[in-house]
């Protein structure tokens, strides 16, 4: 049973769409207007999937939705009345796993919910994986930088000063990410 | 005026689904059914959206988005009877960019063909990322591999060697890599 956190700022439906998600099966673990910090909301509550219900997302909304997203991801489903593909665009770049243009049916709540997980999934995987090479990048360089310098402390070549490196991480079983900034501490140090 | 793909397995429902088509304005270039050689009919028609119509989508429809999204991405919608989240998720991380449980109906077609193009366009801009991340860590690799062979050729030492290959491609007007490969090159050549 999906927990789920309730946003909107369409007051007037809210009777409706609370009616719809307990018929589909959801239970609401909170409400709130769009006015809110929802970073710190979801934080406290965590819940499954934030529902944002709202006529037409306004850049705050958008923003909140940036931070969840790169703080602490989650689904969230945007049931909305705008139609312009500009805001739709929008929404997608930050983070909605789900952008609905129609009212709102208690029978395609699950199947909207199951394809938004499941986005938000992909949506994780590819962002993690994009994470993984910028860190294995700065990585490289962190170490390349670190070599440099051993070859001129230890006046050795390149291959001598890697094998320093690689034998000093077997022999403290570290990584060699974490002897090269030993290595560029030190030089710091040293001056 | 979006150019459709046509893919269906639901023959009877066909007639249903291009009259829904035509009611909001999409034109329906090619119609097939789902044996085809999805990649090269993309290539052929050229559509701006793949609109695939199957009760449920097959493990030879799945591979076909694979090899389409791999080779010439294009948003690709999936209508679709099935439920399971198995096949959901199989379906998005295939590449799918909108992926529909319920009957089609004229009037939410649009947003959800704006959805999915504004889906696609996210996917592709992460894509793009990680492909770049990827080719930025393969050409570093490269680099570091030619400035290893230039320092013992010329029995310099590792600035020595980046400044020889930074020259050279500043004096040809090339990219570091160019000169990375012709090095390499050069070094199988030589032996």
């Amino acid at each position: 049973m999906l927990r789920i956190l309730l946003i909107n700022d369409t007051s007037k439906k809210v009777g409706r769409l609370r009616a719809a998600l307990s018929e589909a099966g959801f239970e609401v673990i909170d409400e709130s207007g769009l006015t809110i910090d929802l970073p710190a909301r979801v934080e406290a509550v965590r819940p499954d999937v934030v529902l944002i219900d709202t006529e037409s997302p306004s850049r705050d909304v958008m923003e909140q939705v940036v931070l969840v997203t790169r703080d602490q991801p989650h689904p969230i489903v945007m049931f909305t009345d705008e139609h312009d593909p500009g805001v739709m665009r929008q929404a997608i770049k930050s983070g909605v796993s789900a952008y609905i243009v129609e009212g709102i049916h208690a029978q395609r709540l699950q199947p909207i919910m199951d394809v938004a997980m499941a986005r938000f999934e992909s949506d994780q995987v590819l962002r993690s994986q994009l994470q993984a090479r910028d860190q294995q990048l700065a990585e490289r360089k962190r170490v390349e930088l670190a070599k440099g310098m051993l070859m001129k402390m230890k006046d050795c070549n390149e291959e001598q000063a890697y094998t320093l490196m690689r034998r000093q991480a077997m022999s403290k079983q570290q990584k060699l990410i974490q002897v090269a900034e030993q290595i560029i501490a030190m030089n710091e140090l040293l001056g």
